[in-house]
């Protein structure tokens, strides 16, 4: 057995071969949930998600890992969904604390990368236990353009092309880097076509409008959308007559 | 055993699987109390649960897992007593407070929100022991109608048709699911008997009107009511003519 | 062996089946004291314990469970002695606070309730060991009349007709249920008879009147009263008289 | 063995049996110091310790285990001299404050219930230890005339007619309770008489004057008073006397 | 085995060796980074470390172990990357305090001292652990010249002519060791191209511009510069050229 | 083996013996010093212990165990040199505090007694080990006369004639007590030649004027005064001619 | 094996034997550094250390031992060098604010105090590990002349003719006894003299100049001044042509 007896029990304290046991484990728990996957083309961005309404007494429209923030930054969240909800709240919290203090939005990486540097606290110090939760942030930004952030329970922030998080992550990771070429170029439609198609290939099915979630920003002067069922349905229904030509 | 030694000792202490076992026997106590169950409707809510005196001298009216928070919501506990009571108490006051801030009557939905965020925080730190308490909130809202929420231990807080809580929640799931078509649009007379249906369903016997409570809220200026013996008995008889005819 | 090693150690955490060991530990000291009996009747209610002085040199009028905790509430306590005046003293200083803040007394079931939560508060936090000590509230409400509340050390405060706790808890349960038919129609003086008669039954033994305490409140503008041992050798002879007839 | 491994390493956990051990093994440092006898008379009430000047380069009349707390209340103290003082400190902040806020001296039942009061909360949390140090106080009350009460490191406050503590606790208490008859009657001197020569008979010895202390109140008026070794000789001549006679 | 059990789960103590166990492991994974090496010259300084895109879908331009402090000073940090982050944060809120309290640009000699300072406290206090990370600091100063500061998380911080930090520190230090005469009178282009080829000589490999991340600093005006592509193949070329010579 | 394991690990735990385990073997550290000797006389008093400089290269006078308190009250004592340093250091804090609020100094057995409260805290909480060091206080009081008291770590504070401290304390207090006889009357002369043929004895040796220090106070007025060398011989010769006569 | 397991794992715990073993680890620790000897003559005083470039990539001018901490004050450290320079940070911050109280600088002594002081309160309490760093603190003073003081890791401060720390401290105090006799006459040139060439005895090798630091202050108006490479080579040419005549 590798690890050493005891290491693991307690936050801040490293094993003899420099490990943080405890965040390991909980990289696991945040890794138990949904696949999502976030694309950014040309001046847009997306993420998609399975929607998983665990039975049919739930009201579909409650079960969402698709979160807005700011007016134009969204995420997309995997984890404990407790966990998730709680920096969902600080995140809204910060961008407004922003907003008040700079009279204008809180840029996508910004908020991202204070986001982390909050989870990167409660790697250091024993009083909390690290969020079991790992975001993927997008938005354009009016200076840089479209960007998508992952976030983690360790305190990285990231900016990808194109990222994926959950138990599919490596797949979904190996499907998009086969695309990256000429994802810089990628209009809206293709960013969320390219989503959407690496998350059936990972997860090796077809969906309905109302299995999966899709949230976009188009443009620098986009909003952050959630597509609705039957948007989605255009885009599913484009992508079988693509396969199917 | 599945379960490494000593990982559950602590809150906020993650196992090498990433799960954090004092919550799961949290859980444990929570659900070690009555099944409670709540349907909502077109323009109406309610929740049925047992109503279990435990001995002739207690004073049957004052036995309830039925609490009213704000005029027009109330919550249908279950858990640990005193646990729920304290969650009981800590939400009426944070209704009060938002009706002091903001001059009108805290929403189901906000509420339960707020509730199922104190519960997060429980699960986090190592100071506080979560409350082991699962609470089904009931409400119409003035923008989106009636309102089913169930916010557990975990600070989870999930918007329902119908739900149920406690020992029999798994079978109470089940009976409903089987009827969630229509459900909304279904009369408080439908929504009450459905509710009750599902609970001697699952408990398997007949109950007269002292034997269970029921709460309910109707239409948007409504109030959360306890129901009186005698209405009970109405639709407990309703419900055997049914079964009769 | 049920009980998991060292699930028993720490106040705030749960064993795998979901429950406190520390609270049933506290159960049992708080059991261990002098059994107490409370009956309510039409327009009064009662309390009744042992009184038993540990030796001849003790002043027999020092030693009490019963105590006043407003001009019309009083408690009889069971527990460890230390902790229960530690509760009298703060039920004490909220019924003070609460006279100071509204005006008027606090009536009994507020006070209990406020017990109640103080008591819940050490079960749910590592720095306070809850108070080992339960006890029976009554009083006469303005409004609902006589009540009889048990408050114990989990943070529970239920309203009983009549109610027992102590070593003997179970068996004057038993024995007053036979009998809360037409209790609420009793008089002060079959209220007393009747609590003083189950301790007896109880205890398998008869008393004198410097043998146990009798504490009552008779009507809406009673006070709490304790009986001096001329009053209940009446009520004692009384006993005999009709157990004779 | 009876005692369960590790539930005595903590001030605040019950064992299984609902017991504090921590208390327990206090109590035995606590009475591991010198005897002391406490009665109380018509109008006067005393205390007699043994006084064992450990070696004679000590001031004898620095050693001593009783102390004036107001101009009217005395006690006699028995455990860890370092901790009695430390209680003895604090009553005299304690009275001392009594008087400042409502003009006039603390009485000896208030004061003996205040420091109960603090000593209870030491068994209660984890940071502090309680003090091994038990205190006989006296004084004569001007309401309710002579008191003795005794209180102990668990927080217990008990009045007394003739009260005992430390090594030889159990054999003085026999001695007094076959004398309590009358007590309540006695003079001054036969108060002070009876409690030396309780202390000499549990002791199995004769005492000079220089071997024990007397502390004394005489009358509603009167002050605590640590008799001189003269005035000591007289009362033990008289017994001698008596006993001759 | 060398190391006693358990002296080691503690941040601050000290084994009977007198070492810190927690401080060795933190190195451990401090060093288990990227390899980035530090030289200065006649009137400039530059740091080189390899660059690493872990995978194609992430951004290039992201991807850095160089930080801006200052306009003047930068630093390549080695080790986990979310407490790499955290000290570039504290270390421009240092500096940023510093400009705002003194009119004037914190020196990289001060900046360097301060951070190290900060590293030392959290090595001496059980609350906090250590910062796995390891920074080379770079800057002009106005009165010293060129300065390479190497601090590390036991709170070391120490001025070097040319310095490695990571895993193949050993080998490069000795590569570096060999080339330390006449360094002082380097040019900017040999400084760069000294390190450049240091690295290159320790991992075994030749580099594309896009392989490797050049920091540098000319001239006591001069600012801190992350050297394009385009720049960093010159260098290459030149060295290459170099070799073939 | 007599002690349980464990108990002594805590520094406010009782052994189920009722004993401090901690306070014990820090008895054991402040009595591992040099031994010190105190004796009071008709209108003086003194201290006297060994003065060991460990080296040749260290100042002999900066080897010291006496130390001036204020004016008139000085100190001797024996344990752990830091931690004595630190009891004076607090000592001189609180003196100086005291002509502060009382404008004249502060008695020696206020200051004792101060010294002693403050011991006995670092007994009763977990936070803080108590002071390993033991001191002899000595100094004339306006009203009592010459004083000698002895502060322990455990919060002891006792007036003696004559005291002793340090690991030949018992022989010092047999020597002594075979002459408190008449002590009371002795000169100044008298009180220090005792205190030094006392050490003399138990340490079987003769001393040199530079080997041992004095400490002493004399008259009402008097301050404390450490004998020079050449004082110190006066006495030692006389020792001398009275042994030789 | 002669220490009790565990009594070694809290830094204010004490052995049975009354030891605190974190103090004597946290001296093996103070104790690896290199050795520094200081020695003080008529109205001059010297610290002389090695200095141990570890590699030629390190600027020699940053590697040292001797801090300045007031224009007359200078100490030489030895131990980890993190926490001697966290002391020498302190020792300054202290002497600053010394001047700011008292309009003039701090004397060497009251320094050394000081930092003793602070030393010992990390030695009393649970919450700071004591730092394990070795002081030689050297001043001349206004009033009494040069001084050389000692203060360690246990808060001791001791003043010393000749003084040494660190590994070869014991066979440095031997060399420096021999010549204690007429140290006090020495002028500055033999003082230092006598320093290094202990220092080489010590070590049992010549040095260069670059291999030695030397500290001195020289009158009572004089500052500590660090010597050059050329001022030690005059020394170390004087010491070879004595050992030569």
């Amino acid at each position: 057995m590798s690890r050493d007896s005891n290491y693991d029990h307690h936050i801040s304290i490293f094993s003899p071969q420099g490990r943080l046991y405890q965040m390991e484990y909980c990289f696991k728990a945040a890794n138990s949930g949904l696949t999502g996957i976030a694309v950014r083309g040309k001046d847009s961005c997306c993420v998609v998600t399975q929607k998983k309404v665990p039975d049919r007494l739930m009201e579909p429209s409650s079960v969402t890992h698709l979160f807005q923030l700011t007016k134009k930054v969204g995420v997309c969240v995997t984890g404990t969904m407790a966990d998730c909800k709680a920096m969902v709240q600080r995140a809204r919290y910060e961008s407004g604390q922003w907003t008040y203090d700079n009279g204008y939005e809180c840029p996508v990486g910004v908020l991202a990368k204070r986001m982390a540097d909050l989870a990167q606290v409660n790697t250091q110090t024993a009083s909390m236990r690290p969020l079991a939760c790992i975001g993927l942030f997008i938005g354009v930004d009016e200076e840089t353009g479209p960007q998508v952030f992952k976030v983690d329970c360790a305190g990285h922030y990231l900016p990808f092309f194109a990222a994926a998080a959950g138990p599919k992550e490596q797949e979904a990771m190996n499907f998009l880097e086969k695309r990256v070429e000429g994802m810089k170029e990628f209009t809206n439609e293709q960013v969320i076509r390219t989503a959407i198609t690496c998350l059936g290939h990972v997860l090796g099915s077809d969906f309905r409008g109302s299995e999966i979630e899709v949230g976009s920003v188009v443009g620098k002067d986009g909003r952050f959308k959630v597509l609705s069922e039957e948007e989605i349905e255009v885009h599913l229904n484009a992508i079988a007559d693509d396969a199917d030509a």
